[in-house]
């Protein structure tokens, strides 16, 4: 039986890949794990059913014979510890990837996702102009931070692991802004993991779904 | 060698245990692995000496031998792979701790922090009466689908875990605000979290640094 996980019906992003279900389709792609995909509405989320599974009712979710997990970071590493191919096999560099992990979702991805939520929410009030310049500086801060340690490096710590992978959905959150612009090591970062076949095959996978061209 | 962690010398907290460094010493008095601590300055953290540990300039790290790790939650899980009492010992039970770390941080913990982080920073604006109900609304919205989770569970899934320990420092952190109040429950989670033996002794002596009556 091959693990299940959810995903948006029709996702907010519009097909750009920024859902979290991405994180968990790239790990599984990575690491060669066949998987399969139940889509859920906006309105199913919220049901008893989804929410028995995932209490704060979002996506993704996976399950797997017995075990059900939510939170994407949890899936990644679940994944990473199941399959071989997303962490180092000696135990420091496995601990320092999985910090990458906890960095990624815990001290990258809070000004970034801040700004996004606060750039769909509160456009139209009189404070958001005003509001903006302190918010792009928080994310400034931390992709000045992650630039300067990445430095010429391809990742973060030795091979690609799922630290990276974490880290670059997050920074691809800010595509079509032009923040990212001031950090041409970190542009390339993101376009090295957008060029691995994993990743292009989880993001055409997500845009089906979105293009409707899938009903898995 | 005992294993060393950095704090701050003089918590923005007056030492009310909401540093993170208050997890790792926590996590280390649950598992019984004694430590060293080095304290340092706001402008010794931007310093090259500590970038060169924490890219990000922060408080707390961990530094066992040739491992130097950051972010709380990955130092947490590192100190509960390497003890036995923070993980459960099955496997589906141990990924389930897991992902309440995750939820812990990625969930739970930044609506909490960007309310807390906004009556800081923005408490004299004219824009903070207006914007303050829906960033409370943001919070209410985790506690409750948190509240409904445990319902009358001592623990989150079982057995006092790694996810427990970081949950509890991720709902303190609303101590001194009337949020909790309509949560019994979440209450009571947070009192026998505070009531562990091992809590006890992390708050304390990160509150002598605070009054400092220690060096260490």
């Amino acid at each position: 039986m091959a693990p299940k996980i959810t995903a948006f019906e029709r996702s907010p992003d519009r097909g750009r890949g920024l859902a979290r279900d991405l994180r968990v389709r790239w790990a599984l792609e990575e690491v060669g794990q066949p998987y399969e995909v139940r889509l859920l509405s906006f309105s199913a989320m919220k049901e008893p059913a989804h929410l028995g599974l995932q209490p704060f009712g979002q996506i993704p979710t996976y399950e797997d014979g017995d075990l059900v997990l939510f939170e994407s970071g949890a899936i990644v590493l679940h994944i990473a510890e199941t399959h071989a191919g997303l962490l180092p096999n000696d135990a420091n560099g496995r601990a320092r990837a999985i910090m990458w992990m906890f960095a990624a979702l815990n001290t990258v991805e809070p000004p970034i996702f801040d700004l996004a939520l606060t750039r769909v929410l509160e456009r139209d009030k009189t404070w958001f102009e005003e509001r903006r310049p302190m918010l792009e500086a928080r994310v400034h801060q931390r992709l000045s931070e992650l630039s300067r340690r990445l430095g010429d490096a391809d990742w973060l710590d030795g091979a690609f692991s799922a630290g990276d992978l974490l880290m670059a959905t997050v920074l691809r959150r800010l595509h079509g802004t032009d923040m990212l612009d001031v950090y041409p090591n970190l542009c390339a970062y993101i376009a090295r993991s957008e060029a691995r076949a994993a990743f292009k095959q989880a993001f055409e996978d997500q845009l089906a779904v979105f293009n409707g061209r899938s009903a898995s």
